[in-house]
């Protein structure tokens, strides 16, 4: 090493010793004939003082430099209590400059208003800000817990291809040319699911991974096209086993890295009720504010509006003091979510209520409205009424901006909590049925023989854990018997031809005794963006993409040029003989 | 856990114990009325008595089973010494048939004489093979031991992306098109030495990744399409502390997954030694049979092809009574590796010297070899005559063949030594210098003025850990300094628009205070396949490829459908306008 101590390692105990930093230009400050530096490195920083200018008259900010000098306490009331290194400085006797920096696009010591695109682009110099980098490092430490935990429990590491099949009905697989099968393509992993079930028939019995996925699709909010899974699969397994590992994982990581006990056992929510009290499967339990099911209260109702299949509501705690304004965006709000608006009525101070629904029901129906909703005076009560999944859908959001905007939420407090008993499929909208989770997910025992024939009331074998909203991970049980997943497909009216394309070879290896098997992923970029307090899972990346998939930093993705084209063989015709091409060969031992 | 207990933790002490077991049907023995069966978990495996034949009537190969039973010790005389569970067998009560196996492509006991093509095709049944299963819980225990001594020592894991910037020059990335930025390729990166670089750049002072990199190169012996590396940068380092590092995560793994203790500090040879010795920058130390440079000793010959710029010997023992064939066997030898052929003398028993070459050399010439390479009465000496580095490379390869044919090498034995004082550059045929690490490896301290002056001469601040002949990991101290990286552009002939596609980013990274740095990265499949025993790193990978990229298990690389080819972008023309498909968006925070 080129230097004898971390900077931010320096205590009052090293008083009188001489040492060797190497670090960053932090700060730099001129007091007639003295230089005081903040010499940053990853430890923390340390202050340096040059006694004569010409030592110093050349350090500019990030300038990398070795110092040389001797530690001493700092002359009384000059001590700095917020520094661990605030009771000593280093008097500098010999300074060599590493390497020099270019003015910065912007500057790293006190961060606001730099843009995202120039960070971005600059992401060496964003990581050199504090918040940044302890964001990686705390990503660090949680990768390393969870090492630790998985391995204290037994589960082998394995590495999946991340060079693997291509399907036609995977439109949202990365696809990558192979140069040495002209004509033939690869595709990137959405996720290694056929390949830890694999490891299960394979008798592994414990696998985990952190695995890179991949996903070439429609950006949402907050997507990225590769993302991080710690990935899990255990056979001879029951749901339990499974909640009761995630919860030692993920309670390990929350201890360890921010000091927060986990209350385990969770608690279990079935989806059913989640939807119901929450108009969610992945509620935000720091503040309460439920939903009201008022469709039996409205089932006398000659107001046209409410004669719907259901009628729900969600109350705003002093909404009825909002401006017409407000009210109105609230309206503009509903309608970017595709709704028609948000109905509402307004719980005056006095008890009387008011707004535009009002005058169309009947006073009964008013007069109750109030102790059915729990509001109070003050308060306004939003109603969303239709199709009962849609409705649910738009009071579950009204719920969490109301959170926002009345500042409900507790952002110290932590809602962890499974959500159980999901439906197996959903109706996909053109008659058929989807799975909700993905067609390797076991019923309930309960449902094992007749999903097929209730595929609407059917529940899934799997679980998911919320935390503060989000869904940071999500599991099941799988199915491990051909002739169930035969029922299963015919369902979700996937042909033979069409499974055996996508999902043949898991198929063809669930003949050879297949264990019972169930397993969990977490959202790796997710979990660690809650744990570092970040906003974004771009937060926790080191080199992230933008929504659109666009790399400031490299300018990826490029044009490829006519040779390039070429040489990967994009537009070669596959061999018409792919006997030859597709045999194994033998390679050689080396 | 739907079992009590794992099959193979099964003990004396548990007898009388009533237990659930869960695993597959491993052998079976029928002895009149009453069936044993060899149950097989994870753990390793049990016997399973049947009293009753009906109980056991359908138990096949590898069905899947779960067995009720009382655990007794075996009857006197029936107790297995080489089993862990040989004192005690379970008298089964249930069996429950938890999956079926159809009749298998080829039997998991016993494993001789499986084509390669099966096991890969039926990958998760070979891998309910011990040998095989055991090679991947090796690579796991070994990740584990790594992830735990990068922690130890404050290193930062960081994942660095996939998907990145591809450029023309780079004509072995795999390219990957971007259906969102249709026109626009991303390529999967051949290694992340660049990101690992900035991540210098930006602080963090100690970077470890477990990295998947991807080449699409011609296929050589045991070379995958993708393949892992354990990958390490530091900051503010000497070659002493990267050195050191290595040995202690090679150490800490060796010593942990097989006892074996690495003695520490490890040998250090130079790269000019290990070619002038060995004939090889990866010399197998396990056994001696030395180089001898006979160029001087020639100097003054009159045989035309030992008047050349380099002669070297290798002394096979025992060579001088290979038969005819055999020596025309090692010229065969010789000119499948484009060699004209292998020159040799044998010296019989009687201490004359014969073969064709003899007659060539003068008396004395022929009366001096024997002291000159060692050569006693019976071996055979092999030449090589012509340019120093081919002729070299010829003799260590013949050295090699030696060691094997008369079985020199010690299995038993490890031989790691570092080498170092590689050169910079070595010619590349065209009358240019192409490097011999990377364009961003350090020159020595010695060097660092003066290289360019001399390409041939320059040394690298490069070092090479080897094992047993094999190159298991390789880095070096890398330039911070523009100017010198300049300087080894100007020598490689690379020109500013040629660096600037390739490297720009990073470039423009190190105008910021660039910290000295430097780094290395394992081999993680060929460091496992040491540590496991096997011959082919396809023995330590979960699901390889064949050596031509096929996967015979899933059938990739496959042909993709216009449709596919449609929707991926793959023949879109990248907009005119860049600017607005570059320009990178921010995504509202979730």
């Amino acid at each position: 090493m080129i230097r004898t101590h971390e900077a931010g390692t320096l205590r009052k105990e090293h008083a009188g010793q001489k040492v060797t930093l190497a670090g960053w230009v932090a700060r730099r400050r001129d007091h007639g004939g003295v230089v005081f530096i903040d010499l940053r490195d990853a430890s923390g920083s340390a202050q340096v003082v040059f006694r004569e200018e010409d030592h110093a008259h050349d350090l500019r900010a990030e300038y990398c430099v070795k110092v040389t000098g001797e530690v001493r306490r700092r002359p009384a009331g000059n001590e700095n209590p917020d520094l661990p290194t605030g009771e000593i400085e280093v008097v500098a006797s010999e300074v060599e400059v590493l390497s020099e920096s270019a003015p910065l696009p912007f500057p790293i010591e006190g961060s606001s208003g730099v843009s995202e695109e120039a960070r971005l682009k600059y992401r060496y110099l964003d990581i050199r800000r504090q918040k940044i980098a302890d964001a990686l490092r705390i990503r660090s430490q949680a990768t390393y817990l969870a090492n630790e935990v998985m391995r204290e429990r037994g589960f082998v590491y394995v590495e999946t291809p991340n060079l693997t099949r291509s399907t036609p009905e995977g439109a949202r697989d990365f696809l990558v040319p192979v140069r040495l099968q002209p004509g033939n393509w690869y595709a990137l992993p959405q996720s290694p699911q056929l390949f830890k079930q694999l490891l299960m028939v394979s008798g592994l019995e414990r696998y985990y991974q952190l695995a890179r996925c991949f996903r070439d699709e429609d950006l949402r909010a907050d997507r990225q096209p590769e993302f991080t899974q710690i990935d899990i699969e255990m056979s001879f397994v029951d749901q339990d086993d499974v909640i009761e590992l995630g919860e030692a994982l993920i309670g390990r990581i929350w201890k360890e890295t921010i000091g927060y006990e986990l209350p385990t056992p969770l608690p279990r929510m079935t989806y059913a009720e989640a939807m119901a009290r929450y108009g969610s499967d992945k509620p935000d339990l720091r503040f309460g504010v439920e939903l009201t099911d008022l469709t039996d209260y409205f089932s006398g109702t000659s107001f046209r509006v409410f004669q719907a299949p259901y009628v729900g509501a969600v109350v705003m705690p002093g909404g009825a003091s909002q401006t017409r304004k407000e009210l109105d965006a609230w309206q503009e709000w509903a309608k970017s979510r595709g709704a028609r608006g948000l109905a509402y009525v307004l719980v005056q101070e006095d008890g009387t209520l008011g707004g535009p629904v009002a005058k169309n029901l009947s006073e009964t129906e008013l007069a109750g409205l109030p102790g059915k909703t729990g509001a109070k005076p003050g308060d306004a009560i939003f109603f969303a009424a239709g199709a009962r999944a849609a409705s649910r859908d738009l009071l579950g959001a009204a719920r969490l901006e109301i959170g926002r905007r009345c500042d409900l939420i507790d952002e110290s407090q932590w809602s962890f909590l499974w959500i159980v008993d999901a439906p197996m499929f959903e109706e996909d909208g053109e008659g058929g049925w989807t799975p909700v989770h993905h067609p390797f997910t076991s019923p309930k025992p309960e449902w094992a023989d007749n999903f097929q024939d209730n595929p609407g009331e059917a529940l899934a074998y799997a679980y998911d854990m919320v935390c503060n909203g989000m869904e940071i991970g999500g599991g099941s049980i799988r199915i491990h018997r051909a002739e169930m997943q035969q029922r299963v497909f015919d369902v979700l009216g996937i042909s033979k031809e069409e499974a055996e394309s996508k999902f043949g070879w898991l198929l063809e290896a669930f003949k050879y005794g297949p264990p019972p098997h169930g397993g969990i992923a977490y959202g790796w970029d997710r979990v660690c963006m809650l744990l570092a307090g970040g906003e974004s899972i771009r937060d926790v990346i080191a080199f992230p993409k933008t929504a659109s998939g666009y790399d400031p930093l490299s300018g990826a993705p490029t044009p490829i040029s006519p040779d390039q084209r070429k040489e990967a063989g994009v537009d070669a015709t596959p061999k018409a003989d792919k006997g030859e091409s597709d045999k194994p060969e033998s390679a050689p031992a080396q």
